[in-house]
């Protein structure tokens, strides 16, 4: 399994990742789900995947390829001229990944499948934010669904609901996913540190700061003892039932 | 889907389930998921379910056949000597009924199975908490897993986990599960009001108080829209994230 957030705000986009990757729950393993693209003063790229761990690396590496060499960068993602042509790019990348795969032999239930998140801007345009589905369509974030979600989605999703604030600063961002990936941690063991997070300031058109939340992070640890406690008094404040006894 | 939790006190039992029931988004309707049984001074079973209606309603309907006369009360969840055997008996009638249907004709994914939560007392014993499943097993309740969800669990167990305190008063209990309710309202429309909910003393050996909470009660609405803010307070009392830029 895997949990990424990708969250648009006013200043902005905040995308945070775990790291586990699982068959079965004795074979775990550490892998990046977070990649990024950058042309500076271009063009700004950042890719989030859940699903099959190979099915996702070779939409990585193919998408990638694509970006190295002039000739072979039709097409590449450092050449769409919107960032719906480059959802559209992705979203056409994992289909063809996924397909190559199931018409190559005998598969079960889409044991292929992925989901991506695609955030990014081009010069030009406002930042825009994609989930990308298997089936190669995808939607886009807007006022009324300005994050999306990908892997183990629900534990994680009742406190972005309620906290979120198209407002708020990147700092209160990463707290609030923090909380929201500690809640999903503490119930699906296929979900797992470290968390890597990278923000993008809009208009700036190069990735912001990037950073990787790992085991034994102090700041984590916090938000993870404390939250308890600030939820029993967020309890507390509300008032109690009454049973007319 | 269903969403049903029976929790495990100092004092006694609590037990709240929703009413909703649907076969598709476009076909629901109210059902009551939480059966009750009580002999005063004797004995007192609550029993709460998730999954198919047809299936939890034989099972009801032939556990409280089995009470009626007498004569047919072999074997009555009246007549069990402990909750360890009524919690067998509940758990033989659900599988049996799951095997009369999937061996009368063709079926799909398991799609007569339910699972049940079964809470109660019978005099000689402590209070006891279950969980059935459709294969005919049980597992119970104890310190380290003092609570139950069945149904649509994800979305309500944070706040469980986070909040849950064996010596809470009953109705801070209901003000938990109500906060864990309303966030799984909130996420999942097959989840629906209204809610009902049943405690039960320890020792008292009959049934306390029963109520449902319909749409327009106004303590619910009160702790739907304040839970929030209590939120983005709680949010507010953590330290935010300090970006080293």
């Amino acid at each position: 399994m895997t949990y990424c957030v990708g969250m648009m705000l006013d200043r902005g986009l905040v995308m945070m990742s775990d790291t586990r990757t699982n068959a079965g729950v004795d074979n775990i393993s550490t892998f990046n789900k977070m990649h990024t693209w950058e042309v500076p003063g271009e063009r700004v790229f950042i890719l989030m995947s859940a699903g099959n761990l190979a099915t996702t690396q070779a939409v990585m590496s193919t998408l990638d390829e694509r970006t190295k060499a002039p000739e072979h960068r039709a097409p590449s993602l450092l050449e769409t001229p919107s960032m719906f042509q480059a959802a559209r790019l992705v979203a056409e990348t994992l289909r063809d990944v996924i397909a190559a795969h199931e018409s190559a032999g005998p598969t079960g239930d889409s044991p292929f499948s992925a989901t991506l998140i695609l955030g990014g801007q081009i010069d030009g345009g406002p930042p825009r934010l994609f989930m990308i589905y298997p089936e190669g369509n995808f939607i886009e974030a807007g006022p009324d669904t300005p994050f999306f979600q990908i892997g183990e989605t629900k534990y994680g999703r009742p406190i972005l609901v309620r906290a979120y604030d198209p407002e708020m600063s990147f700092e209160r961002a990463l707290k609030l996913l923090l909380v929201s990936f500690d809640s999903t941690l503490k119930a699906n063991l296929s979900v797992g540190l470290p968390f890597d997070f990278q923000l993008y300031e809009t208009d700036t058109l190069q990735l912001g700061h990037r950073s990787r939340i790992n085991a034994d992070d102090p700041y984590f640890h916090e938000i993870s003892s404390e939250w308890g406690e600030a939820l029993k008094q967020a309890l507390d404040s509300l008032p109690d039932f009454k049973l007319d006894t």
